[in-house]
């Protein structure tokens, strides 16, 4: 399996997407987001997407260089749209507002409509939280998307609707990114493409039955992916609920109704300043103090220490650093046969 | 089993609470808080609370009439010393400031400590949605009540660290208000005094073991209680460090480190005023939506219909309206008892 450095897969990244029109500041920011994607582990949101993000540009659903404008303004909060550039580069735009409003008012809460897909949701909160911020965040489909099922039913109505949240932490910020279902579709579609089963929990059948064969889930006719919490599916399902209003409903882009709507990430970041309410030194004593105790729970059986929220992370990024990030072929074949037909050349 | 209306026993919670100490506007939302509790079906957090308040009361550990000083604030955030008062009372003082920020700036950030328990976190935003808000909430124990095991992990290093949301909806609010474990303690108790099973999946021994052994929570040695997530409870955990942190850290009074420390909740809210970020038409249209939506889903198999996050409370307090609040023999003989020891008599 070919292996790169970060550098070289961002390098060329950002040349493809220049080369799609993007500004040259939003290049940098896309290819940026998609190498540190391969990075931290999450290749299914690293340049595995740039095939599917190069047809959108060209079907006019993304607008490279789209400005991002303000629709209404408080001190401390703000409604943007995207002018459905790159998810990337409005996310950013987003989060940085936010940081100027909380550095100044204590809070911002932004929300955001006509963007596209911004990736992973946990690299727009750690970029806060590296500014010493505490983000929590969420993001919708603008009402597509419809793979989860609520509790009790037996289709999908709702997407995989995902919250974050990170701050700073002892060495490293603490970085929560979760889906409110099981599972992501992605690792559905490689178990059914495997000809693999899917464990038992994660879906239901087109009658509401529990499933384990990943083609269920597409039909036809389909099935549905579970709001995650197993026996209490209902506290999953009461979050995914939470995500999409907060999501869809404050920005007016839409919550969950239609398989066919436009489909887009509203966004929901609200980022505040620890230092509007205690002294940085509290702050820094209890959330140390509270990584050290949850640290110092013994291993349960099958388990060799306990990770903090993100840590894997980190763990896969200060791996792939030293060791390269491996990319599968296909993939790599993919990534040069788009760069080349929008006439992007280069030898790794 | 006796049966009571709502407001009877809202009227001898709040003589109790005038007996106890409470200046009379705060007995009667501390009285008004409990009664609500039974009559949404959460008898856990209702009059069987009293005989424990009344002790605190004596103790020393909660102070009736406490004042709430406001330590920090900016425009559209606030840190409060809750006094040590009852939770309930602090926790309404925290939620209508937060309103007032949120309607003149779009947002109020509340965080507070030094409060007693507040009883059901979904109260408090329950009356910021009746305002027309958006409201998240989340408490921790101010660092103690080390219940739930971290993920991977084989001992009680969290507390039960709830958050709560609730939002202005079609018919009535929707409100989420969910523990991050699996479950409260109190249900393992009940089963355990009840000489019953746990489901499986609830709980863990002392080894990190799954078990269905109640008694295996609270040996010696203990146990502990899973964060919610089944196969996926790293998502609980997840959640449950996020709430500890928002709790805890930004309001200083502690993350959960110790069994032992002074005993409180220490309180976050995030209030919005959707009108700040679109008009009331367009949110009403889109929180409608997504609820026809997800009732639209047809019952899985052992369910007749879709409940939204909330709905079964409702329906708990539309039916205890008509047909009165039952209250058990053991409790209500325990409730008089309580109250004849301070002064307090009545016939019901």
């Amino acid at each position: 399996m070919p292996t790169f450095t970060f550098e070289q897969i961002r390098g060329v990244a950002v040349q493809v997407f220049a080369a799609l029109g993007c500004p040259p500041d939003e290049a940098e920011i896309v290819g940026d987001a998609l190498a540190r994607a391969n990075l931290a582990g999450h290749d299914s949101h690293g340049i595995i997407r740039v095939e599917q993000y190069a047809r959108l540009v060209k079907e006019g659903s993304i607008v490279p260089g789209g400005p991002t404008t303000t629709e209404r303004e408080t001190a401390c909060t703000a409604l943007l749209d995207g002018g459905w550039n790159f998810g990337q580069v409005v996310a950013r735009r987003a989060v940085e507002l936010g940081i100027r409003k909380a550095r100044e008012f204590g809070s911002g809460t932004i929300s955001v409509k006509q963007s596209n897909h911004l990736g992973r949701l946990g690299e727009y909160t750690l970029m806060a939280a590296q500014e010493g911020m505490l983000c929590t965040a969420t993001v919708n489909n603008h009402g597509r998307g419809n793979l989860v099922a609520p509790f009790g039913g037996s289709d999908g109505r709702l997407a995989t609707n995902p919250i974050s949240f990170a701050c700073p932490g002892p060495d490293r910020p603490i970085v929560v990114d979760i889906t409110t279902s099981v599972v992501a579709e992605g690792k559905v579609r490689i178990l059914k493409n495997a000809g693999k089963q899917a464990p038992e929990g994660w879906l239901i059948d087109s009658n509401g039955n529990p499933t384990t064969n990943p083609q269920d889930l597409y039909g036809p006719p389909p099935g549905a992916i579970l709001p995650f919490g197993g026996a209490v599916g209902h506290k999953g399902f009461a979050l995914s609920v939470m995500v999409d209003i907060l999501s869809g409903a404050l920005s007016g882009a839409g919550c969950s109704h239609s398989s066919t709507c436009r489909l887009g990430n509203a966004m929901f970041f609200h980022i505040l300043d620890p230092e509007k309410f205690v002294t940085r030194d509290e702050y820094d004593h209890w959330v140390s103090t509270l990584q050290t105790h949850i640290k110092g729970s013994p291993p349960a059986p099958g388990f060799s220490e306990i990770l903090m929220p993100g840590e894997p992370e980190f763990r896969t990024e200060d791996r792939r650093r030293r060791d390269g990030i491996p990319v599968d072929d296909v993939t790599w074949q993919q990534f040069k046969a788009c760069a080349a037909g929008i006439g992007v050349q280069f030898e790794l």
